[in-house]
């Protein structure tokens, strides 16, 4: 077994498929620039001959020096009956001017006659001819070999075949590909075997995780002698996803001592799946292996306790060698110890059996009931204790607010605006805003009025502003919950607020937000 | 390698540790409920000696009748140094007063040595005492061997002498678990052999999610003998969650011809598993294997193409024997085949190649780029069809609306309030009404308006309000897309909004909704 993989990433191609994805250009540069600087071997970037986005795409990437990567153009093999050098995609997969090009190919004997229908042969010589071409023009060509598993269970003869023509094509690496994700770990890796016995060649693994088992198969088929692993790097993609590379390659490089990217890189996994997912506008699973914001979070009382004792516990790696955190969730099941040292940061003097402390955990709990939640909002959670112990005066307080929301007839416009009147000490100050929409409105206005008298205001602004409908199926009158993110150029920190009124909800979370940090 | 595997679901126990995770003793019981129901043969409840709502829940599941499911109590061997039954936690198991009662014990040397702090042969009695203990009061016992692939590789003398204690001690089974979740398929495949040609009794599994191959790692003990699996129905639970219930009994049942719940309910596996999301307040992930909502989903144009051909092409089960739903996704990249059904809806006279069919592509691209998503508002996407092809005329117009949002300082309350005008033919209206908030009194104004013209109207309403920050980045002044579901009893429809004001947004999903209706 090689002590290299190679790690193929089809998030801006195959990931692209998933539902709820939609790049720009300017998306896709920016994916490629994080893959690159990780130290990804391969970037598959689109199909130059499907739209115009992504020939825009392969033009402007062109101008890109890349430290790391290779851009692949990704297509099929040439149409039945015709000869390679007359098939127009192909001459779009050569202009997108990339060193490699990933062709993919029929290797089940059912569909080349049920789907592209023309006859087993010509579909061999399709490979063949389109490989031979690439190689011609002086590419690196990869072969997906479409639904070979299933094609191989289907008549593993044929299937043998379509890697042939690729390999006598001239193709650089041939890709096992389970593009239904219906194949099982030990079928993976007793296929993966067999392939790798009769090619001398680079092979590859291309999973989907229809059954659950996407990153599971890709780990059986390195077993089994794969050097080059396809997947997305956070795992989306059509259906259920493809392979996820952010659990594959700390699996393969801490695990089996394989090496997927630069050493040094191993601490920028977590830090790069934040920002691919926030580039591709979806919420990054909390669980998701390694990278997630829960992967290491503790809640249950004994595991904390383990945790704290011996790391080893309950956590199979340090969550710093993949650049996450440790967390102690705050929740009614997680016991006094992890409240301890939050409650202590407030009031030394409070210990484990003081009563104090468990009145603090019965005013968590009802807030809790309420619908609040602290695991990730322990700003607003500190404020809970010291309102809680009484010894806190807040800076400021809010006497009115209005929020007013128009439809103008004249101008065709939505408006909305908001009146607030704060009182600081013996002074008060009433001002108003107008906003984007009420929340954003109550914010500008909220803050204007507060600058006032804490000019330090202006250094904060908001970097996250979340809303969850706790009971949907109470609709528009649903409690919902509110999670912000502030920051004032060096600390961040969460706040929440509950409400029935989204309006409420936020100005609570937004109060918090500022009132940490003037008592910071 | 029998032919019947259990199921055993700690959705209540590992899964109530998982971040976000709360249950009420209501919930707890309506999942027994959904759990009995599919079929599942140990439902693991909680521990009665840890909290009092355990203990409530413990008392009133006994009233229930359960047609298929076992209660399972969990708690931990006797504490070190004294008898079993001077153990007061083994007390609190005992009068739960159920069935079958679940133990940890410890099977890694490391952890008796640094976290319970006792030799190892006192932590060999400790499993022994509990286990024959709780046999005497004639309860069926599952023995869960803590960290054994760990404690294994770690020292494999020790790790089954645990296993022979807890056999020895008299229990049915004995599960082994790798509670860290960092074991590889191939390795747990390896141990479960060796276990199983040791002992000759029920061989469970626990696998948690750390690499993303608890699935694939509990298919791997079933291949090597076990058959009981431990899980979580749609795998949340500490970290990264435990092994996926949801996607292991297909993958046993439908692949393997193993049985894990009566024949006729696996087609209740998606419904489940949105009924457990719902009442533990998750969003259950779109790709989730076999459940999701999005698990056959297909967007890419080919895809929908070939799937259109023969299902098998980009399918690995049907989805209606999962009770799932086939879905093609409308999108830009989705092509015309995707679109022209609805099109066509329409106006059947639109085809293919028309080059209105061409413009209603262009408009659905210039929607999405502002925000919008029709992938699951089917609805609203009608409307867009309608209005564009100009033969429309929508059967309200709202002319002029104002919410507003106060704090009064008298009542410290807040109120929320809107005013509405709404134009039908030469006809017009106004009305105002409260709510729990903005969007809740602009909806109850707005159908307050319309009922008088549409009296139809009064059966419609709203099942689930979902808001969606688009550019979180941009705090209060991000976009917000609103998803809103209603129902008339019979059918349900979503609809969607996009603005930066959230009640613009509302207020477009609701007159969509109310449009929709009118013109079904």
């Amino acid at each position: 077994m090689s002590n290299k993989i190679k790690i193929f990433d089809s998030t801006l191609r195959d990931g692209a498929q998933g539902e709820g994805i939609s790049f720009s250009v300017n998306d896709k540069l920016k994916i490629v620039a994080a893959l690159d600087n990780l130290g990804i071997t391969y970037i598959e970037a689109g199909n130059p001959g499907s739209n115009v986005k992504d020939l825009e795409f392969f033009k402007k990437v062109k101008a890109i020096k890349l430290k790391n990567s290779k851009i692949v153009a990704f297509g099929s093999t040439r149409r039945k009956n015709i000869s390679a050098r007359e098939d127009p995609n192909l001459d779009s997969l050569i202009d997108a001017n990339t060193p490699a090009i990933a062709i993919f190919g029929k290797s089940w004997d059912f569909h080349v006659s049920n789907i592209i229908k023309t006859s087993l042969e010509e579909n061999l010589r399709m490979i063949y001819d389109t490989i031979l071409y690439l190689k011609e023009k002086g590419k690196e060509v990869i072969f997906d070999a479409e639904h070979f598993f299933d094609g191989y269970r289907a008549n593993s003869e044929y299937a043998l075949n379509a890697l042939k023509a690729a390999v006598d094509g001239g193709a650089d690496a041939i890709v096992l590909c389970d593009t239904n994700g219906g194949t099982f770990p030990n079928e993976v890796y007793e296929i993966t075997k067999k392939v790798s016995s009769i090619f001398n060649i680079e092979i590859g693994i291309h999973c989907h995780n229809d059954c659950g088992m996407a990153v599971a198969n890709s780990i059986m088929a390195v077993n089994a002698g794969a050097t080059h692993i396809q997947g997305t790097y956070i795992g989306f993609g059509e259906r259920c996803g493809n392979a996820n590379l952010s659990s594959i390659i700390p699996n393969l490089q801490l695990k089996m001592n394989l090496n997927c990217i630069p050493k040094e890189q191993i601490e920028n996994l977590t830090s790069s799946a934040r920002y691919i997912a926030e580039i591709s506008n979806l919420k990054l699973s909390h669980g998701m292996p390694y990278v997630g914001r829960g992967a290491f979070a503790h809640k249950g009382g004994m595991h904390i306790d383990g945790v704290s004792k011996a790391s080893s516990s309950f956590e199979h790696i340090s969550p710093e060698v993949v650049g996450n955190k440790r967390r102690f969730l705050m929740s009614e099941v997680s016991g006094k110890s992890t409240l301890l040292p939050l409650i202590k940061k407030v009031d030394r003097t409070i210990s484990k059996n003081s009563p104090q402390a468990q009145r603090i955990i019965d005013k968590l709990k009802e807030l809790e009931h309420m619908g609040y939640q602290y695991e990730s909002a322990e700003a607003s959670f500190e404020l809970v204790i010291r309102r809680f112990l009484g010894k806190y005066i807040s800076p400021f307080k809010i006497d009115y607010f209005k929020t007013i929301g128009e439809h103008s007839t004249i101008s065709h416009d939505f408006t909305a605006s908001s009146i607030i009147k704060v009182i600081v000490g013996d002074r008060e100050e009433i001002t108003a805003e107008q906003g984007n929409g009420p929340v954003n409105a109550l914010n500008k206005s909220l803050k204007k009025a507060l600058e006032i008298f804490y000019p330090q205001l202006k250094e904060v602004h908001l970097t996250d502003y979340k809303v969850r409908v706790l009971d949907a199926e109470n609709a528009t009158s649903a409690k919902v919950r509110v999670l912000i993110e502030s920051t004032d150029g060096q600390d961040s920190w969460t706040t929440v607020g509950v409400s029935t009124d989204i309006i409420e909800a936020s100005l609570i979370a937004l109060r918090d937000s500022i009132e940490y940090k003037l008592i910071g």
